[in-house]
């Protein structure tokens, strides 16, 4: 029997939302080892539509479900729906969504908040001791969900180490490959498109955040 | 020396544009076997915007160009700058978008035609020589490129098989993963999501196809 994994999206769009590359590879990596994936979202405008060829705001709202919902090819769910009891871990990508519609990260660094109901679908995974594995930005909210102490990685980028640093994390610095698992608070993090030069690059430490995570799962 | 590969994308979501998962499996294979990819769109505005959540007309104007970039992380570029000379190979994931942007085969099925920068990029490559792969819907439309008696498939939809016979290709039906090589035209083809069930059965064909266009180029 298959292992259960959730997937929270931020978007549709590394820059407004969440990172394609990273999404697809983490499903493919999980369904090649058997695991059954669902996708979630908050149902929430996004913080700002940027056009992602000229990185200029766009005068639109888009929906962070509805966006996220085409690289689930048309199958996620409202995150408020999510139960740990129904999964056996849980996976977030990154993208700037991250930082601006499932947290204010981008605008209030160590002084941000996460959206509500991603926070409170996460927490199930907390308090269930379920393993949650987080890449590229998203492990900038690992101390606003384990508390301080919490051992995690986003690469080597010096002012977001600090920020989380400031936030109570124990930064650990990685190459792009690498992986940081803490073990008591079940948490495997990967920098992915931190550090990621080209998408062969960014799968290597993506496929062993996914091994791992299935491993604890 | 990697070889250059050009992949022409239609938006950015199965229902639209361009299908995401194909999208990032061609261009992960095709960096695991250091092959350099740049992604072209044509800069026009797309038939329309479907909701991937409901599926519902939305009542927006999104640009192929511009949509397209979400995938290509901000790197996408004008079709009609495609130069087959500055490349060895040429990929067309699928999605509704080629049916939609980059033809109008959705609504003229065998009568359709192409989009004009995207057809004149696609016949440079015929004319070079240069090997040509089409995946998915994409090759609906061999017979309008190749001409009749072109080989190829979209694995084993009835209808669309029809179509394609009409338009005077030689359709053979394959499994997902499965690839048909048509050598005399330098055109491979491979059904993905027309048959894939998963994004893992989706990547084996994928793979293979990648993997003949480079063997080819």
């Amino acid at each position: 029997m298959g292992k259960r994994v959730a997937i929270i999206l931020s978007g549709c769009g590394v820059f407004d939302g969440a990172e394609i590359n990273e999404t697809v590879l983490t499903a493919l990596r999980l369904d090649q080892l058997g695991a059954y994936v669902e996708f979630f979202a908050p149902d929430i405008n996004q913080h700002h539509v940027l056009n992602h060829l000229s990185g200029e705001e766009m005068p639109e709202q888009r929906n962070v479900l509805v966006e996220s919902a085409r690289i689930s090819r048309g199958q996620s769910r409202d995150v408020r729906e999510l139960k740990a009891a129904d999964f056996d871990a849980l996976i977030m990508p990154g993208g700037f969504g991250v930082a601006k519609n499932l947290s204010d990260f981008a605008f209030k660094g160590a002084d941000c908040t996460l959206e509500a109901g991603t926070l409170a679908a996460i927490m199930q995974f907390k308090e269930a001791k379920k393993p949650v594995g987080l890449m590229c930005i998203s492990p900038v909210l690992s101390a606003k969900i384990f508390g301080a102490g919490v051992q995690c990685t986003i690469g080597s980028d010096e002012s977001t180490a600090a920020a989380m640093t400031q936030m109570g994390a124990a930064h650990q610095t990685t190459e792009v490959d690498g992986i940081v698992v803490d073990e008591a608070n079940r948490l495997v993090t990967t920098p992915a498109y931190m550090l990621a030069q080209s998408i062969s690059e960014a799968a290597k430490g993506i496929n062993k955040l996914v091994e791992q995570v299935l491993k604890m799962a």
